[in-house]
């Protein structure tokens, strides 16, 4: 079949090998699959990953032992945990210390014909959902962690750092709690979108000095992590969506100082998204940048590493 | 003026005296009220309020201090509280000892020609947002309290008891969370509302058996309190919306045996009903039942007591 590969160096490879299920796992044919920041990330060498990249789809179930599901358009959980150890046991199967991630840790992707994964790990598509849109159901889950994690009150002041895909999907959730929230990214294009939907926005370098009670670093970047604690008040809030390849440099004697308190954030709940998609709260249509066939995968990769580029799709099968 | 007034008796005053604001209040034109379960209450001896009755309303200001207001189309925070006392130096001002509220406690209210509220308690209206919108900042700041008090998260399960115009209010704003929802109620064409917003529903007889993360009760009886015990899982949280004349009989030790987290949950944040008003993120149009001129108020108490029926509006200076 075919697949984006990366083993250092990203190619598309037109005879690799159709995966077998194994036992509790399904086969699925890949319809529409996305480029996040983070396949980025593993190409500049993030988790040190070799394999098929890609977390973000939409497909098809062609086998598996749940008969109800085949035939079925589903997404699916990108962590394939043990269902055995004490983190499993106690309900936090994302943060089992066996498990595998689709695309970004010893489980091959989505960026190919078919992908497995375990069954308990799909999804079912609401019919009259569009590929386009159910393609989005990994990162707004992501996004939705951030209310999952914390509890951001109607009244609370809140800043979204970062335009980015990610940012773009955080500042929404945060926008359907009724907070008084400022959206602060780099591209005047991207912020419109959110404009259109009520959100108050602003460039950085424009950026009112506030103290806002919950700051999200959306960035991508190290740098968004100061930026982020400039914004935030004393006792304040500080989740941290951000991940990239290497270190940062970070002073952490002023988060003692002011008492931050400091969340990390990362997977996040699916059936929660599938409904928000579905009761059409999210504008996901507007963060599309393009569409490339899987064939044209090295060039969508390109595309996808532009500045200020928007949600860049694969469609397989084509 | 023209007053609908309670003092044992509901009557319409053709020659009520208009009111003149005390330093550091408005007068305010009053266009549109609405009409509250807690005014059905007040005439039934909720409070043992004596005066014109009234919470929710949109009108002009006529005169104040703050001349930038006058002329503007506000609607008005209910409780005017003294600003001195230990608990509006602590930012509680709704819980301050000596406050006067709208309609409901020592003060004259909104179905009327004119109203007085502090200066502080009035929040200019956007432009484009119409009358029939406006008027429902009240009841929907009501509902933003119970997330302005309580963690509800996108993966809760969550039930709103109560399919009245609060509750119809209060299972929206949840909706926007996320969160696996389910109201119950006892009219189809109501929750119908709430299902035509991709919210699941259920008639209380038909309610499927489930133990919620957190409950809402807004059935504004005390039967509501027992039947949202039992649909809340042990160490579950319940937020209680529903104030009523008299006394309820409660199982407190079951709340005890089952360490539930009780909320008592009262007005709510104005700014945050006014941005989601502004997002069109709330259906309140299809919450109006039906409209009035002031001068058929009392006909309008009596279709507002009826059955089922939706939120009445009083429409002054027609």
């Amino acid at each position: 079949m075919r697949a984006l590969f990366y083993d250092g160096e990203l190619r598309l490879i037109e005879d690799y090998p159709r995966p077998t299920p194994p036992p509790g796992e399904a086969l699925v044919r890949v319809k529409l699959a996305g480029i996040c920041n983070t396949d980025l990330e593993i190409v500049r060498g993030y988790m040190g990953f070799r394999g098929v990249l890609g977390h973000e789809f939409v497909g098809v179930v062609e086998s598996c032992e749940d008969e109800g599901l085949v035939g079925r358009r589903v997404v699916g959980e990108i962590n394939a945990s043990c269902g055995q150890c004490e983190y499993c046991r106690a309900g936090m199967p994302t943060h089992c210390p066996h498990r595998t991630t689709l695309g970004i840790c010893g489980r091959d992707g989505a960026f190919a014909e078919y992908l497995t994964l375990p069954t308990r790990n799909l999804h079912p598509v609401p019919e009259d959902m569009p590929d386009e849109v159910a393609v989005f159901t990994e990162p707004l889950a992501a996004a939705l962690e951030v209310t999952e994690q914390v509890h951001v009150r109607p009244t609370d002041r809140v800043v979204v750092l970062g335009d980015g895909k990610l940012g773009l999907l955080v500042a929404q959730v945060l926008g359907l709690t009724g907070c008084d929230l400022l959206a602060v990214g780099h591209h005047a294009e991207k912020l419109a979108i959110l404009a259109r939907r009520g959100i108050e926005t602003a460039l950085e370098s424009e950026a009112p000095r506030l103290e806002a009670d919950v700051v999200v670093d959306c960035t991508g970047r190290p740098a968004g992590f100061a930026t982020a604690k400039r914004m935030l008040r004393p006792r304040g809030r500080l989740v941290l969506k951000s991940t990239y390849h290497g270190r940062a440099e970070v002073d952490l004697t002023s988060l003692v100082v002011d008492e931050v308190v400091l969340i990390g954030s990362r997977c996040g709940p699916f059936d929660a998204a599938l409904r928000l998609l579905g009761r059409g709260l999210i504008d996901v249509q507007s963060l599309i940048g393009a569409v490339y066939p899987l064939a044209e995968g090295l060039a969508a990769f390109e595309k996808a590493a532009e500045r200020g580029m928007l949600k860049v799709l694969l469609r397989t099968g084509d």
